[in-house]
């Protein structure tokens, strides 16, 4: 393996103009230029190597995916599997996927009011200590952030195998009174949920046996609506 | 120990007028003069043994504490505990416990509306199977009664060392759009609260290694608004 220096991880990474964004601000109010079309855009929000947010973009075409990571070396990983997972489609950089390398504290400085239709947490750091709870990313000073960016149709997505973090961060949805749904204590309890992509620490953590906590947070009020509705027939009252 | 048929049982329990209701519907509306008092009234569903019910009359004297369940057998026991944890405070029976052997089914007909602040479910019947979900006593054809009995001060406090149970009550409450607090995922997983009242169920399964799963539910007007001041201070935004 050719070992490379900070420098020239960030010049590869840089010539990617199609796939990977440096400055955060950038395309603030203008991702749709970015993609070339109006197809609702979800961010994953600390997307690691990109396998999950990869895997996405290829199985929704009518998505635009954005990844956000602050490491040079996560987004060029991510680029070589962005590109790789599309290389059967015969395309030279997968058409509906950027890789921002941004800090999410600045999520303000990269995405305008009502830009997102979905945000996806996956395995994010548990931040263990309690005088660390304000990193969390399911604080509720990130959520209101999170909310504001969300449009009508918003949606949170989460996933995490520390019971710890998830015991925190339904507490949080809960004290926000947001409206949960599909809460999952073991994701895959009966048999791994192929119909659903997979992160790399989840493939992992499955394989250790340590169970996947999941929950969706329903924000906008066309996804509320739709989901009361949906609501109406699920219990045989 | 001394075997006894059904109808010594039913003889020993019926003589306790003070403790032991065996008609559902006798008190219905007038839980306040069998206790010959005002004070708020908690009622636990599925008592079991009675243990907890027997320990909180004796923490908690200015509440009047209800225990249900639907065999004689578990009434009689439930008696014997509840005079064994009053006999220190040298009382005949306990002044603030009723014992009422009754089928939860029939809430309807042991309680008026309004008339009770708290529901505790401890341990319920995790009814595995999805054909009987409707059994479990947090899905919402049962949460729906709970609620008309709750008075403005109401809340309902669950716990279980079932996953599944506490899975399927945590999207219960949620598709109800209920306000859930204190969610916890492994009540005593820095140490054993013996702060908190214990079931015989929770020693066991506690020593056994097994999580226990807890969640409050704010239901009443009054609970609602107090619980949202509190909440004002939890997070430094």
């Amino acid at each position: 393996m050719r070992l490379r220096g900070r420098k020239g991880i960030l010049e590869e990474i840089a010539q990617q103009k199609n796939l990977v964004v440096l400055d955060a601000s950038e395309y603030k109010g203008k991702w749709s230029q970015f993609f070339g079309n109006d197809r609702p855009i979800h961010v994953e929000l600390g997307m690691g190597k990109g396998q999950f947010i990869s895997q996405m973009s290829v199985r929704n075409p009518e998505i635009n995916y954005i990844g956000v990571d602050m490491y040079d070396e996560l987004i060029r990983r991510a680029s070589e599997k962005g590109r790789l997972a599309w290389e059967d489609k015969g395309v030279d950089s997968p058409p509906n996927l950027a890789l921002l390398r941004a800090n999410i504290e600045n999520i303000d400085e990269m995405f305008e009011d009502n830009e997102l239709e979905r945000i996806y947490l996956n395995f994010s750091d548990p931040w263990p200590k309690s005088k660390h709870a304000r990193r969390r990313l399911t604080h509720p000073r990130f959520v209101e952030k999170y909310i504001k960016k969300l449009n009508e149709n918003g949606e949170i997505h989460f996933k995490t195998d520390s019971q710890t973090l998830f015991e925190f961060s339904l507490n949080s949805f809960a004290d926000m009174e947001l409206v949960m749904r599909n809460i999952s204590l073991n994701l895959h309890r009966e048999e791994l949920r192929e119909d659903l992509v997979l992160t790399e620490y989840e493939t992992k953590f499955h394989n250790l046996g340590h169970p996947i906590h999941r929950v969706e947070v329903v924000i906008g009020e066309k996804a509320l609506a739709k989901h009361r509705e949906e609501k109406k027939t699920k219990y045989r009252m």
